[in-house]
């Protein structure tokens, strides 16, 4: 029987440990022999519209494009890093979403059906994760897919 | 180069999901041109030595040793089920080990240096895992090594 093509997604973003789950994706999971498709998804904040009139902290225009731009530029260079570490594989999309990061890596592995989903453990900051819990917490209890959490070594 | 062998730890409980979380082990992560080292491991509870003088609570060795047979009966009647599960397998090893078991399973993986655990999300029942936190976050955080984990479909 044929089998269908695996879709393996890897949830990218600036931190090395990302990029070190996508190395151990690279050398554990896929091979010349399997047929499986890499996603390499990266979430960008979502944009920073809250303008508390009262307290007189409005984002100007200005400063809002300002910060668009930054998240743009962050997402392909992240995009750029984990496709030089893709290199000797033929071919990996490039996903771009935005939003809450924990949903919006949930709602990717089922809008684009992966098989897979290989992430860092941390993703955030110390307290963000503390205060929130972490990203891959989310993920491994509600992805609808088997998740792989790589930690820096 | 000659790779090492790559040792592959699966947590098995009495839980269809580890079974699930197995089999997907089986279908993913070891095929016959790879080396890889099957390990499964299951963690019995530690022994009830809970005299609460006070309360009048104090177990009779005779429950005591019905109890801990019990719990050897379930180790053994989960690993024919999990090697069931792994017949076209030349080996898989057995690892009984007994104590908390996101902790057993965290040390485990360092004493065997296992370079992948696999485990289902949960392993546990709902208030316990409520109140504690399930076995597979601990994990995922604290085992030195990538933590897969397979949720019942």
């Amino acid at each position: 029987m044929e089998k269908k093509e695996q879709k393996i997604m890897v949830a990218v973003d600036q931190s090395e440990e990302s990029m070190h789950a996508l190395s151990w994706c690279l050398s554990n999971l896929i091979s010349d022999t399997n047929k499986k498709k890499l996603l390499l998804l990266h979430v960008k904040p979502p944009p920073a519209i809250c303008s508390f009139d009262t307290a007189g902290y409005v984002f100007s225009p200005e400063v809002i494009a300002a910060m668009e731009k930054y998240s743009m530029e962050l997402a392909n260079s992240v995009m750029d890093k984990a496709e030089a570490i893709c290199r000797n594989l033929n071919a990996a999309d490039r996903v771009i979403e935005m939003g809450d990061a924990k949903n919006v890596i949930c709602s990717t592995v089922q809008k684009l059906d992966a098989d897979t989903l290989v992430m860092g453990s941390h993703g955030y900051g110390f307290f963000k994760r503390t205060l929130l819990g972490s990203v891959s917490d989310h993920c491994a209890k509600h992805a609808k897919c088997p998740v792989i959490i790589v930690k820096q070594p």
